[in-house]
């Protein structure tokens, strides 16, 4: 069992601003929160972040079976690209893996513009507002369903 | 700790079709999941369904400081009133209590009506398409969220 | 053969107001005249009216097979609900019976909220505009159909 | 006492493409149906159908007092036009004679631009998606309210 | 002269909640003012608050002519479902009654979806943003219009 | 000089039915009123009423350069055709020929879908609301602009 | 019979500038246009232009019965302040007089915000796009118009 | 104790027409009915009206402290410029003084551009439909509100 | 292999006017470019044009199997007639065969009205802007695919 | 080189409330901050503000050539008439002359209303949110535009 | 001559899923169909693929007059981004050359979102739908536009 | 004082295209002035352009306090990705420094699409249309506000 987590533009920033909406946590005790939940439930996890939609639809892609990360889901919060990449959810699609999204604050209290991302469709479904913690218990649903 | 479940209409047939999105779990499958998880965290659980908007919002009313419910936080599905209720929101609004809003199935692959929810504006986060686990998975956040 | 018919809020006051848009039979001659037709065609009939949604979901979760009042099919008039109510048709799609739906007056020369109804979609079909008779109309369609 | 039953663009297509929406019933056994019924209350029918817009204009206007098809009522069914037509809601307006609409299929479960229909708001009323008896339907709630 | 006083969903939390935009006046406060009021205008005054939109449903029907509760005119805030509900604004419609919309806090000031209520259209005139006393002073108001 | 007036569908019931919104003279006194003024201004008039937008296409391309009606310009009132036809606005672009649009009724006071009109935009001006005098007024302002 | 001619803001610049939409003539000579059609039709004529919404309100006004100005029928071209104003259409409606309204340029082939005015619904008619001969044509269709 | 009333366009010609939407009240008598009002409150009272909008920026910016016009709060109905003046609810924002709205006719039974004002966002709050009593009616909740 | 073209409204101007948006190649030109074309490709062709929509219907209708001009595929240039007509694409599917249609200008530089077509839908694909030369384009890929 | 800087409703204003949007400097603060630097690059200026839209466009009238304030070029700040005029953007359009678009506070912060200004696409260029210095900067960039 | 055909994100995907809307063959398989149709009218060709927008930009700069991949004409394909990039119509209207763009489903029968693209608008023309020979076709077709 | 200036895909075009909406300096005109200007101010300036959302995101975090690229301000101008990006200015905001939005040309008289700028919310302000200058203006205001 292997799971992909995917993180977008200005993820990397989490934790450094703790006036803003995303907390206290890096996107480094994020990963290390996934991998020890990964771990638990005797799975291993490829953990990537990247503000180049490009790159992240080049790692998503290789999540595809026999792609070099090649995976059995995926978890993707793919930060301000959430909105309006169409590639993303594509290459999401494309992938024959189910994914779960993950939105680190409450989009829905925030700008017009956070409530709709074109990823939520194509995703098994969505954790919202719950924090870091939002990506620890995806991996968990993840391996959980995979393995239902 | 005192957590409450709130459930509302259509939500008392889940699992009765099994060819419909909700999966074959019934409303007491799910009732005793969150009470096992609950337990297992030393909080206690109030779980409610009903298919009145007038009985769910008098529900939430009573999970105030001081109401006949008291609770610490809520865990809400509103089922058919998910889309168009101003009342349920408004109740958990007042209630001075954190909430997470759940949906069993991802309402982003369903009728565009389903996309936007009122309540999603005054819970603290939404746990979307995950299945009937959903509720126990927000159980479990609300739980560690009050402890933390 | 059994037919259940199901008329919401303020259908009540039909033929109370002869000035208003709904004629001059009240809803206790709708429900002769639906049993007159039903008895004609060998099928017996459920009637029922109510000012609350809860009430009407209830009223068709119970249509259900194995429900209380158990039915063939439905004829539905879900009143100044047929507007904005989500739970009434959700449970009517959940209820795996065939349902017809009335409008007694032409709801498309009244004001623009009420041209669309969210249960037109999850009917059979519609009889719109053509007095308390299409009730009527409804259920001996509805039987035909159920017949065929 | 006469009836004019008018049938716009496609209806020729009626039963010829069972997989289809609108049933195996041809447009010749629709007439049948109408003619049947008509006569069973007493009353002559007239039956057009055509898939030009100025031909059912011509048609309707010809329903006129003193028009050389006089009808006392007319039923339609615009058929493809049903959606975009201002001509024909304008010629029945001008007709000084009530009409009942007819939609074959339930447009309200086809694509957003068939739930709108100018003819609905020059309309008596409309029966929708109770199939090719639909017809059948219209002439004898047309014959019973000129007959009121 | 009889006056009906009928208060909608979270109304009876008025004054519970002082940070909130109500004020610091309960329904019983709101209730005893407008007594006072209607009595020094020597009008009697029935006072109802319910969080089911079909008990205001009952209520405001039961004020009609020969009804229960007849009355000579009503004040209806309907609290959270002034801005979705069409029952509501159906019933005092059908009363035959003139009614004064009351709305406690500002809605111009909050949410877009707070601005527009379908009662508005069927009440004489609406006091908004006016706080608690918005109550009384539309008992006033009314009584002075139907002694004029 | 050589003027064609061309007239869309239910033009030709003008002043049939003089409750309506179009006055009480017929197409026919129309078409004398505008013979009547170009003669006096020394023009030739064509004048033709059709149901059919095909056959008003066909009309108004036989008016362009060396057409069987070649004319100087054209004044349209494409009746019920006026809010939804491209073909015809794109016939009179196509002319190469002025056009002056003429609507007998004032279409601001009327339905929302009155209030646009395609051909506007590929016309001169536009003459609404002023009765059948517009159609001649069209004639002669048609003419002193093409002698100006 | 006693006309007024009102024209608004930016009317006086016409002719000033021939390169624009406005063509040759200025406003003295629209004025003089004016007179010369109103005298040959046995009637007087008001003719005012200004810049200030509220000036123009004034002048309506005044054209009321038993106003300074009292007039039979008005000719207005609000300029600049056609598309947004409300008080000038306001202050038509209440003038009891009728009025023609009169844009110079083809406001449809122009920004879509001068597609719609207010004012046009509380007209008469409208003469749209026939340039400064527009005035004198409504100076004179309203003159016919009070004496027929 | 002193208030300012200030009345837009229009509104100097309420109660000259009585088949209007505003009753027989003249803007005369509303001014008396005012300071009738206001001196039994203890109140002296500062009445006008313009049909300019400059003006009436004028008078609310003479309402600040300081101003040659200063008053403890102010009364608007901004009459036809209610619907379309930043101008305006910008003054009154920046007067730093809390105002009431008056709307004299019920708008919400009107057109749709009347349903929408942007003074209302910047009021404490509106009265609305109510006549021209509201006036007094909110020359009295502003004292009371000024002195509570 | 036989193949029916199909073109609308106007599309018989094409090549007269050379300073318009569709070149200089008249319908007979396109026609016998598709002739060459076809015959290349083994195939006979029929090739239609009307400015009648219900000659286009009846000419789709007639390519249906059994039909007078039964063929094995379509391309349709609905001309005029593409953004707005149902009754052509429903024709279109109701033939049971693939249609590839065509506009000879790029409409995504023209009006944002022709930016639509509800022919596109129905449609196996669209060739655009590639002037009068997408007529046979569409034809070899037609018999192409036909053959593939 | 001339330049007339012209200033609308309200900012007449600036300065007088630190706590609002505008910063502490004010008016003629403004106008000596611009007429410094415009002499410092050799030009004279004129410096208006009102309250009345009016006289804002007798102003720019006037700066046409051969107008009384005749004038090189303009910077327009038109206040509260910024998302709402025509007739300002339509004089400016009118006068010929190259004019500078200023906003005071950052518009794109506030409310919807603010985010369009029929102004900007006139103007050749705007100054947005950087505080009274926009003024002075828009002199500055203007000269040395029409110096260029 | 010389051609450029450039393709976006998610195209290196094509033929690998072949249950998806885009066929069996690979990019691969595209590239030499592009190689082989465009060496038989004579031209060279150059072919790119990436997932990345910022790439696409450079690739579509570098064709420029003067560029390193200097080229005649391009064809685009921009995938996932089509429906939201305006960076690469930025770059090839900013390109002077012709493009032509491609897409190799129907976008029309997909979501909504993909039924756009601001692409078209600076594209000569499109070709949709007919699958990935449709990148050979516009190779041929921009060839022959070239050489025209 | 440290000053960013970050320039966004197809700036790098700047003044290739003398035809184009940008003027005739280039990317590297515009980076001479911006460097002359701050050093003239006291101030040193990084200046970077890229055709990549990812390497513009990388840039702007750089820019943050302790950040390889720390500055006291940004200059922004985000070219073709000013309408659509989320990610730049989610990551202005997260700068934690103030930034001025510039584009080269009037955006208002453009494509709707241009008219609106996610970024514009999150800076200080915007200098829209000034030409290539405006970057220069932008970073003397940015360095007079920072030292102010």
């Amino acid at each position: 069992m292997h799971i992909a987590v995917i993180s977008g533009p200005n993820t990397n920033l989490y934790g450094l601003d703790p006036s803003g909406p995303y907390g206290t946590l890096t996107i480094a005790d994020i990963e290390a929160d996934c991998r020890r939940r990964a771990q638990a439930l005797g799975a291993s996890l490829d953990f990537a972040q990247s503000n180049h939609e490009g790159e992240l639809v080049d790692l998503i892609q290789s999540c595809r079976r026999g792609g070099a990360r090649e995976a059995d889901g995926l978890v993707i919060n793919a930060g301000s690209l959430s909105y309006t990449s169409i590639a993303i959810p594509d290459a999401l699609a494309a992938s024959g893996r189910p994914a779960i999204q993950v939105h680190v604050s409450n989009v829905f209290t925030r700008e017009a513009f956070r409530h709709h991302s074109p990823i939520s469709a194509v995703a098994v479904g969505c954790i919202i507002g719950l924090g870091p913690t939002g990506y620890g218990m995806a991996v968990e649903a993840l391996i959980r369903r995979l393995t239902a």
